[in-house]
């Protein structure tokens, strides 16, 4: 089968792997040029957290080793209080567990290698899509190029053309819900050639309604990444605001920023949006065949970046997929349509997302969220089967959608056995002849 | 001030005529050819009830009375049951009050004449918007026309193309969710010259999980619209079962239209979808002055037809901004960045249609819903300042947001009332000897 993708970044590039696999020719479109190339643009400096679900896609195609090579291992959080003092908690009882700190580019560029590696597989950089007609299948880009596909998958991100197309037809549900937030990348960089705080962790200074974060890089440098009300970043519109901001709210990081100024008024106001679409493909039939297209990755349910779950859930929407085409015995219509089956879980992961931003902004400073923390890690040490949330959504493939449901479980458990040991306890009181009761016990 | 206006539909017109009376220059522009010369398409024969918001909105331009002149006045439902028996239920505690049928394409044709009738008023037809950039005011349209405005409003529908443009900016939050529903446009013609039905009423054959409603027509003819899932549309694929499921569902309807098969056949379905966007205005300063980009009516907020409110509602959105050009002294940023408060109603209004198609599908036929619509109307007679939901969205311009306000107040009042009137019939009856009570009483 001709498959044509649309978007070569993270999601498309697996994709092109996994179908190439299965013996379809793929091409995939991408707007930006070649990123290996000399000169091409970098982008911002974004890092993934990489964890089980997108571990679990790579090692399906031989593709992890690589790649954790370049990655540096986070167990767990670093959190910084205002005045500097620190305090480490692990992501999970077992300590051998970690998310991984990489930079989208250089993934990015894996996947590019790995995927024209394959037979089969054709990559044209430069190629903006401008317009789509689903009915026939007929793509339009950039410069007047038009080329025509029975299958078009649309893993063009957030913003995807692809999905612009879909969302003009009637029936097709859709929402796109922007946090009044922005994020703005700033840099620590090495120290002495040595990493000026622990790279064994996400570090975050949660500040109640901002934070920011810093995830390391195999250069010994830390990414941060402000996540600010609009209306605070507007605030800060010069050198000395700027500088007497940090220097009272993060003080710790201020001193490690000897750049801060100028990447601060030169690095961009990113934008936090969560998209919805259904359904995600629509499929056309007529006298000479059927024509499909669809949407997988961000292209299809673009989430926040609170839970580090976007590029893990677009992988792993590449395994799900792969499992529909077996199921569908490589009919790309059927497959697409079983694959709608996954936004149940998806739309899991986008609330779990929005969440988590108020739990890493807020809470995770607290001591009662550290206490939580302890008896949840306790538990899952005594208690055969008891996983966090966290630990299912980030550690294991276990769909989100049945986190959910084993995390509403394990509450009901813990509720019922807080409760019988609570009686267990009155009672052993109440033989004890510590308790009076109404009869007289 | 110049005034751009997309769209010459009733929003478009009715906020033209507006603004004219303020000595603002409008040039509306509109896709579509000129609804009032000869051979243009007619569209579909869609009914509207227009209530007091809309009436209130042409009482202010003396548009009311030719417009009411050409309605049908509507003061209740009328139910048809399975067995062809009827229930009317009044829609007002005070029986003058009525909605008031009037066929869409006639009430555009009137707007269209009011409007141009005005000074400064321009309609200019066959212009179908393709691209707009929100920062400098430039306008596409389709074979090459380009135009330049200060002010943009999109009054272009529920499938705006000048909202098309917003929703690509970062933080523009929007959401459009289709009902599982199509609709579809069925007659019943006049019989003798005469109504076939009592044309003072909307009727409505509720039947679960579908229905069918008709509106009169001052050609004696009522316009009938079906309300089907999608699936039950695809079903019905052949005279045969249309004519089945015709005289087992809508006995007494079917036995009154002749052209059902072929209208079935070849009238197109219908999607019903609910439109929500934030903000509904863009506006950008240069050192040339700003350019704002805004929505009003459907192109803002577009709503499921079930509570009728859908015109009456763009109307109001027209009386509403000329309040907020009041107040802006006629800035237009200014006044587009006030009337952004009435997202408050508008998203009460979208709510409230989708609830109230389960009332007219469902409820509406049920002996309790009618035992409770007498009992409000009794409380609205008997107790003064209390008016029920659908009187207050009907019959009043209080603001939808206001509305809900003082029906949950209502609520807590009457339910405090019962209260209060169990407790004395209990005491009375504990004079009486007829409660035995704990004491001993």
């Amino acid at each position: 089968m001709e498959v044509t993708i649309v978007g070569a970044g993270l999601v498309g590039c697996l994709l092109a792997c996994f179908l190439a696999r299965r013996n379809h020719h793929v091409t995939l479109y991408e707007r930006r040029p070649d990123p290996r190339q000399e000169g091409a643009d970098r982008g911002r400096s974004i890092n993934l957290a990489i964890s089980e679900r997108g571990i679990d896609a790579l090692r399906r195609l031989g593709l992890d080793g690589k790649v954790l090579d370049a990655a540096i291992p986070m167990p767990g959080r670093m959190m910084h209080a205002p005045d500097g003092a620190l305090t480490f908690q692990p992501y999970s009882a077992d300590r051998s567990h970690a998310i991984n700190s990489i930079g989208r580019a250089d993934l990015n560029r894996e996947l590019l290698d790995a995927a024209t590696a394959l037979p089969g597989v054709e990559v044209r950089f430069g190629h903006r899509l401008t317009g789509l007609d689903e009915r026939t299948g007929r793509l339009e880009f950039e410069h007047g190029k038009t080329e025509t596909a029975r299958v078009v998958i649309g893993a063009d991100g957030a913003y995807s053309a692809v999905r612009a197309r879909l969302q003009q037809l009637p029936g097709v549900s859709f929402r796109q819900d922007y946090l009044d937030y922005g994020y703005k990348e700033l840099t620590i960089p090495a120290r002495n050639g040595a990493f000026a705080m622990d790279p064994g962790a996400l570090h975050i200074w949660p500040r109640g309604r901002s934070m920011m974060i810093a995830l390391p890089n195999p250069d010994r440098s830390f990414t941060c990444t402000l996540f600010w009300p609009h209306e605070t970043l507007a605030a800060l519109d010069g050198p000395q605001r700027v500088r007497a901001y940090f220097a009272e709210h993060y003080p710790d990081a201020f001193e490690l920023m000897p750049d801060l100024i100028p990447a601060y008024r030169d690095n961009p106001v990113g934008h936090l949006v969560t998209m919805h679409c259904s359904p995600w493909h629509v499929t056309t039939e007529s006298t000479t065949g059927s024509t499909t297209v669809g949407l997988v990755g961000d292209a299809a349910h673009a989430i926040v970046p609170f839970y580090g779950q976007g590029a893990n859930c677009g992988f792993e929407d590449c395994v799900e997929l792969d499992r529909c085409l077996d199921q569908a015995g490589d009919d790309f219509p059927k497959a697409l349509e079983l694959f709608e089956r996954r936004k149940a879980d998806t739309d899991v992961i986008a609330r779990l997302a929005l969440d988590n931003f108020v739990e890493m902004r807020d809470k995770v400073g607290s001591r009662m969220f550290l206490a939580g923390k302890r008896v949840e890690h306790a538990l899952e040490r005594v208690l055969p089967g008891y996983a966090s949330r966290y630990e299912l959504v980030s550690f294991s493939t276990t769909p989100y959608a049945g986190v959910e449901r084993r995390v509403a479980r394990q509450r009901r458990i813990v509720a019922g056995a807080a409760a019988a040991l609570l009686a267990l306890g009155f009672a052993a009181r109440r033989r004890r002849g510590l308790v009076r009761t109404r009869d007289g016990g």
